[in-house]
């Protein structure tokens, strides 16, 4: 496709394409606050005039629901195929969705950790945060089935597990560094270790 | 003490003590940020006018030292409990800890969650970090113990299970709310069980 056949809003500015700028934005997002990160602010961090930054994106929350969708879409899809009960019982696929899902915040880390810090402020946020609530409602079912099916214990509600159980993976986007002394798959295993098995040594 | 004999910064103006005051800072804190904060907007908030403020309190740093020493003072000393190996083995003073450490994020919760956000500006922030950094140190070093003893599983870094662990206690400041429909030792029963015993139910 010719560069003047693509339209401007889409296509980026030389030697920033549209991945770039999102990437960029987001990282802005999460060290400055979204709403504390102007349209301004942001054509600053990428070396751009105030009106330029409007070729790239036509505006900040095209950019936020952008990034939320990120975050969303493939943990959404994990969890759509989590609660197909044709793949295998609740506890399996329980287990295999919390693997997968450290995978995903790994590789959507910086999206994750913005869509975390969403507090549901205007219409993009809130359609964020009630897809966050559907992913929480099939996971809290998932733990049910799973106690249900005498694999889990019964002794915690299964709302309080899928809190907990979530809330441990999730606070690993606050300290993890990919390429850094632990790869994603020791965290994954560590992470349905723990909150499968427990930590304690006469139990495993 | 009569009215006169205090001094006005730290005696607060009628209908606001210090302690009404720092409580109010840290919910605006926490809704639109430490740095999105400015006195004026702490004014508004209580209903003061702008000087009025500086009757109540120096400045916004005194005000966010204030909220992080509370955060801190307490989890510092029950650390300071779990490392003095007089008390127990390791694993007890592990689980104790953090059994404990639950207890205090339910009392200090709003202030918490205000730490969970420093990201290190400024002298106050950096101070705050390195108070973490102490306590994180200190709980991998009884991890390391407790997997020393026998009473851990060997197979997860000692740091890892530390932050995951950690990461699964802090993340309730997101969600929990105090007389709702979870009580604090219902919660910290459920992290404890979950985090040493597993979910599995062939291992309870």
């Amino acid at each position: 496709m010719s560069e003047a056949a693509e339209p401007a809003a889409r296509r980026g500015r030389p030697g920033y394409d549209q991945a770039t700028v999102l990437r960029r934005a987001i990282e802005l997002f999460n060290r400055q606050g979204y709403d504390g990160t102007s349209m301004g602010d942001l054509a600053a961090e990428l070396g751009l005039s105030k009106s330029a930054i409007y070729h790239h994106v036509p505006s900040k929350s095209h950019l936020l629901e952008q990034a939320l969708h990120e975050a969303l879409d493939e943990l959404t899809t994990l969890v759509e195929t989590a609660v197909d009960e044709s793949t295998g019982t609740a506890y399996e696929r329980l287990r295999e969705v919390v693997r997968e899902s450290v995978r995903v915040l790994v590789a959507h880390q910086d999206a994750v950790t913005l869509l975390l810090r969403v507090r549901g402020n205007g219409e993009v946020e809130q359609e964020a945060l009630a897809r966050r609530r559907w992913i929480d409602a099939r996971l809290a079912e998932l733990v049910a089935a799973a106690v249900e099916e005498g694999a889990l214990r019964a002794d915690v509600a299964p709302d309080l597990v899928s809190r907990l159980l979530f809330g441990m993976v999730n606070s690993l986007v606050e300290w993890y560094r990919p390429g850094g002394a632990v790869d994603t798959d020791v965290l994954s295993h560590a992470i349905t270790t723990i909150a499968f098995d427990g930590l304690a040594a006469h139990r495993a």
